[in-house]
């Protein structure tokens, strides 16, 4: 396992940590001068924006674009809603490749309203997806799928293990030794999974690590969506996960994604950023 | 499946649902009242009471006892802890002996205090398991493994899915034809899985699936712990997943367990038991 101690180039910021408190310019030039060696932003960021100054300004800072955050939901109620939610990706993957995004990360939504069918949710995800990934491929942009803990499965994702993320990975794309159709491994997400280990190991022989975020697992969790824990505070053995996503052969960064609306939110983007730093050199 | 319209002699409930309102001497007659054909007791209404009286009650109120609630976790940080947890629940199986329950249910426990090892636990749960299969036997009591929503995993329950209860059940005890080892599945805990379909099928064919919980997944859902829904009021396709576990061999109750601390426990229990009785009859 790579020691992180003096190494925050290895290790990138998610800039929902800071709780969009600041227009991107000023996030970018934080997260550089706190030395860490990526950021990954969000569309709420971007979209709007001047997205190839704000690209020249992320590579100016020496910042590797980790991810790009995130796609808009697949599922929906007619055709026509689920055409415009793959058109919207499509618009997405653009700005992931003006950004020289590592990967775009997908989190593909569930149940639209009123609908019970889970499976059928998941078979739109397949055919979105596959639609996504011929675009992305096009634009030289690698699709990241990225499991949700199944406390989100009712509303924000009907991909809820590495395991599944892996299965559609393999329908959409075949094995080979780049490809386009990745994973993207939280450790609040998968932590929990008896699988996972293993998972791991799959996912890292076809090379489909595209990338991992750290946080912790409170207990108790005030709320599982916006109270996510600073690593070392909660009950993720984050250096476990780290060391097994390694050994299956990921290099690429460790990157900090924590909401928190009630606590890291609310502190100062230096502050939040140093203790970021601290945790990860320390616990994980 | 069956059909469960003027059979509420299929249906039982699980007292949680009626928020422990009452003395069990009540709760026992207004489920039987009501007319359902099962109740399942938990520990807190039965221990240092006259446990024979209980169950003489419950058998003259025509009732069944589908399932007593239910274990003691078992992980512990110290081995002096987890033997006190085993026998803990040795004295709750002779309880579920006397009460004639179809099943003595256990949710299993996670994390000790301090510990980030999810693994050393799921030791622990099939070290404990093994011990108590062995005792229920001889007393005549069959377990049943709850696997619980991984939001659950930290404090609640190493064992998520159904998938892993069944290994662990098969590594425990051997298959045969009536094996004393095997699952309580609650719809709450399994309508996420992506195995799930598979999974029942597998419970079923291996004579193991002991106690069937109906209640729903609100969304949104102020609290994953004790907003519960009634059934039809939520996302979950009920009556698909009690079609795949009636396909699967399951002829036992269809018990309601709803923990709902802000609605349905706030209401009489006359009113809950009436709303329950419609929904069985309709929407599962």
């Amino acid at each position: 396992m790579r020691v992180l101690a003096g190494r925050l180039d290895l290790c990138a910021i998610n800039t929902a940590t800071l709780g969009f408190q600041a227009p991107i310019g000023e996030v970018i030039d934080v997260v550089a001068r706190a030395g860490f060696g990526g950021i990954a932003p969000w569309r709420r960021e971007v979209e709007g924006g001047n997205v190839a100054s704000i690209a020249r300004h992320i590579r100016a800072a020496g910042l590797t674009v980790t991810g790009y955050c995130r796609s808009t939901y697949l599922p929906a109620t007619t055709h026509t809603e689920f055409l415009a939610n793959v058109e919207a990706n499509r618009r997405a993957i653009d700005d992931a490749a003006e950004l020289c995004a590592h990967s775009f990360f997908m989190v593909v939504g569930s149940l639209p309203p009123g609908s019970k069918d889970i499976e059928a949710a998941r078979a739109q995800v397949a055919e979105g997806t596959t639609l996504l990934l011929e675009y992305a491929r096009t634009h030289g942009v690698r699709i990241s799928l990225e499991p949700l803990h199944p406390v989100y499965a009712a509303d924000r994702s009907c991909l809820t293990t590495l395991a599944e993320a892996l299965n559609l990975c393999e329908r959409i794309e075949p094995a080979g030794p780049a490809p386009w159709l990745g994973v993207g491994i939280d450790v609040y997400h998968v932590w929990w999974d008896p699988q996972l280990t293993a998972q791991i190991a799959r996912a890292g022989t076809a090379k489909r690590i595209f990338g991992f975020h750290v946080n912790d697992w409170l207990v108790p969790s005030r709320d599982v969506l916006n109270d996510r824990g600073m690593m070392g505070d909660g009950i993720i053995d984050i250096a476990g996960i780290r060391n097994t996503i390694e050994e299956a052969g990921y290099s690429g960064l460790v990157e900090v994604e924590i909401f928190s609306s009630q606590d890291w939110w609310t502190r100062s983007m230096e502050e939040t950023l140093r203790v970021c730093a601290e945790r990860l050199q320390s616990v994980c």
